[in-house]
């Protein structure tokens, strides 16, 4: 099964239009570069309805937002609405800041995203059922937010990737559980932005976003134990992920996903 | 020849002022840090007239314009005009917006960039001969755009590049085909940024452009090939690729570049 | 006594709050997350305060500098100030072009950083002392901006560094010179922003300035030997100077600290 996604991902070349933060610009065009996505990055008001109207879905990350990159976010994700290709939303660092609290409700609100991926206290703070972030990282165990998905993805028609050690993926009453990746992945600036990321591509090519979400966190996670083994920090481990994703094979994914709840 | 203008670099250090995207600036900075120029970044208004007066080339690359930057990037090319230093411009993504095609068109008309270099598909919507750019990834076989560039370089005086599997070199009459290269470099992002920014630390050495931008590609290029012997992956490839281009050798670029038609 | 920084730094994964230039945000995040502290970026007027108000730490960096930007800084450092944490300013470029310097001059007044990390050339310039800076590499020698560094301890009151080959590191009378690093350190973007981004770390965690500017020289230079040791180029360096960042040892730390001074 996530075998097929990233088969179709080589043969379709999705191109994915990123409107994301400064910080994971380049590690995230090169994750989608490497698993066989067309990445754009464009955030100009003048342009973002032309590029999402070329491309087969939209990442939306407030890691880095300002004003006119909201303006923007939103004009984008209304013209997917239009062509009907899933946005995937990052709310990083949501419950952090009113700034950031106001834009990721703004962007549920007019942008329908069919996707959202966050730490355990992103999630929290985005259904209004947590305390403030810290920085970008995950204070609160990810268990803990799973009502917290649950609400977001009933109230916003959406699937909801909880991020962490195991991660959560719900749909209304669907749950998984991936137990992939490793420990060295939290160490890594943008890993949650590259999850996020690859989650377009596999959204671009899934009609079923939940599968989709599973799909891509399988495939990070694979490619981060793989990476691990060949890798003694976090310098050469993010070259190592790299590598890994371009090269993963069907055998590999098979052997290695620790996918719960799928049936 | 080619190592002429690399020992160049080496011994003057050209500053090399890039306005450029925000995925690539890390990239291409470490890339001109690599073959011995020395790159700025800056992009306001207030001061981007003052630092290309310092600077020994100007490069302008629209991966992520927006009207602020694409202001700047016209002052300093005017600047780059009256001082009488080499600007090189990367129309990224040419085509595949109205804004991105009336912003080339503007900086072509207002700052007389002396080297252009984009793939087939940017180099064919920039004279207009051609359909849309997907993403910034060519579609259009290199060949298929010479004409586009034998008519782009003639109109604007300038020296065109068509990056590609083999790399076309036109300045008027003039053609050079460089065959050096690997596939991998179309799996990372910013390989042709990179290939521009070169250029800029090319053509601050030598006053010939058309030689410079042959010089660039053939120096990438190569360097490109002894990094695929170090890598497994886009991730090593990038690693190495940076060691390679600051330790190229004489004797390796005479043994290696292949450059057909300069006679 | 560095040991003792890295330790507190590991427990307490202080919040420090960067707003820094575009080329080395992803440097300086993936750093400051190998020594164990917690990045966030964050520049938009409507929250740089918010953000502050949660760190530890600031790091003020005008690499790549605007107007919003600029403002941003000023906000932001004066929210640092009531909070009573740390800023410490990187004048990246100061003296080479007006705004530069106005901008250097608007944050020392403005913002009151602790800590001052800079060139020599850039202290000069800081110091109204020396002439323009070339780009953002050193033109002058070290001890040449020795008194420039102390005159701008003692007019602002803070600790100042002047990197090179040997590091100076200054307070009023306070002086220490570090004698680690690798001079390929030069030859890579953003190893100075590096530096000023460990310095937030450090000073975040250790009341006395001066001793965690010292400790953060001595860490990164450390970590480079060490990864000097494991790197072929520049761009293994940067990989090998992370794996090394996140893995120090207290033993490696006090066998190979050259810390002149401190007596």
């Amino acid at each position: 099964m996530v075998w097929n996604d990233v088969r179709l991902i080589h043969s379709q070349a999705p191109l994915v239009h990123n409107i994301t933060n400064y910080v994971v610009m380049n590690t995230t065009a090169n994750a989608l570069l490497a698993v066989g996505a067309s990445p754009v990055m464009a955030h100009a008001l003048e342009e973002v309805e032309e590029m999402t109207a070329l491309a087969s879905a939209l990442v939306l990350n407030i890691g880095t937002l300002s004003g006119p990159w909201v303006e923007a976010m939103v004009l984008a994700g209304r013209a997917a609405q239009r062509k009907g290709i899933p946005t995937v939303l990052d709310p990083v660092g949501v419950g952090a800041t009113t700034f950031r609290t106001r834009t990721a409700q703004r962007l549920l609100e007019e942008t329908g995203p069919r996707l959202i991926r966050g730490n355990a206290s992103e999630i929290l703070a985005l259904a209004n059922l947590g305390g403030g972030t810290k920085g970008v990282d995950a204070t609160d165990p990810v268990e803990g937010a799973l009502e917290a998905a649950r609400q977001l993805s009933s109230r916003w028609n959406c699937v909801v990737t909880v991020s962490g050690p195991v991660d959560l993926i719900v749909q209304g009453e669907r749950l998984a559980r991936i137990h992939n990746g490793d420990p060295i992945m939290g160490r890594i600036t943008g890993m949650g932005c590259t999850a996020t990321a690859l989650m377009g591509a596999f959204a671009a090519v899934n009609p079923d976003p939940f599968r989709a979400a599973v799909d891509a966190m399988v495939v990070l996670g694979v490619a981060g134990e793989l990476a691990r083994e060949h890798s003694q920090g976090p310098g050469s481990f993010q070259v190592a992920l790299l590598d890994q994703l371009a090269s993963l094979r069907q055998e590999d994914l098979e052997r290695l996903a620790r996918i719960e709840g799928l049936g």
